[in-house]
């Protein structure tokens, strides 16, 4: 009776269909590498406003920022 | 010095009401139970979408939809 | 479905009979306040060591230590 | 950058090779469904006690001597 | 490569710069402590709802309205 | 009053003095931060075996192993 807890940073929008493909992927894992009954596996998806994030010193809000403006930089020196 | 965390499908509203009934239960039980004291248990109840809730290789929003259909298509057998 | 996660600081030996009484009172208890089935409620127990446990900036284990000193001397004062 | 918390009942040995097999499954899930790069993919893997884990008024111990029990007495009827 | 959960109420409203204080200073700590690099720690914020904590058999809705009556009826017994 | 849950994978032994400086610096930074009273922070530390823990694809135990390889093999290369 395994339960999974899946916590994802909320960067767009997670559509109930992905909902549902990371349930089921999740309960198969589970029966395919430990043979646990998907009937009785939970699995609970959290999803984390990217301001409560951090990683690497900043919070992921800063980190996409900081990615956005590299990349448009990049695409600036190009021409 | 517990601390409980009590996770639950939001589904229709959960009123402040009921929130400390499963606080005060909490308490109670685990100084029943372990000689706890109350000023020193923390509870915390975190509601979760259906949609992000999955058991049995389904969300509970589907779960609740089929057993919604089950149950209207059972009431249309007795008539 | 709810997921219920008590944790509580390992002091002394917490009983198989006490941590059935943990699982179903807390059953009985979401049963009882938000009309959960108690068969697909899980209830999952960790005890945590009293060093990696820590209140009002100590470890529970110099708390305890604090407390038992302090039980001791108001002993000794008694005499 | 996900952080995925795998919580399993301890019975038998789960196996160093079938860890590296959820926290595989779990990184490609999260790549097939949400694009997330498995270098920032964490998982992490909780055995719990039998004893310390409850379904249904009950703790997985006492489901899986049950379980047995009911086997043993479904082959006694068979002779 | 830590992970941090740090849960607390939500009174009033928690800064961007706050949170970014806490995700600092949390890889730094265990940077100090036990020499992780700060690159490979997550820290998560909840922000849990008044209401949905409990301490002491009640909920911190009701603790804060408590607190706030004794501090007005203090000032009261200053004039 | 918060609740804060350190995990970190066992590596080597981490000891009591150093689980009293994560205690007591969480709860600085929650005091200093968001002016929350260290006697109601709770700081929960987990150890975490390195087979359980998976990041890129790969457990900590193989990471470490990895790591401690190239190490050796640049020694090498340096002769």
């Amino acid at each position: 009776m395994p339960y999974v807890n899946i916590r994802v940073t909320r960067e767009g929008v997670i559509t109930a269909a992905q909902k549902l493909e990371l349930i089921q992927g999740t309960a198969e894992l589970l029966e395919r590498v430990l043979n646990k009954k998907p009937s009785s596996t939970f699995v609970v998806i959290d999803e984390v406003d990217t301001d409560n994030w951090g990683v690497g010193m900043e919070s992921v809000t800063n980190l996409r920022r900081r990615e956005a403006a590299g990349k448009s930089a990049a695409d600036q020196d190009k021409k």
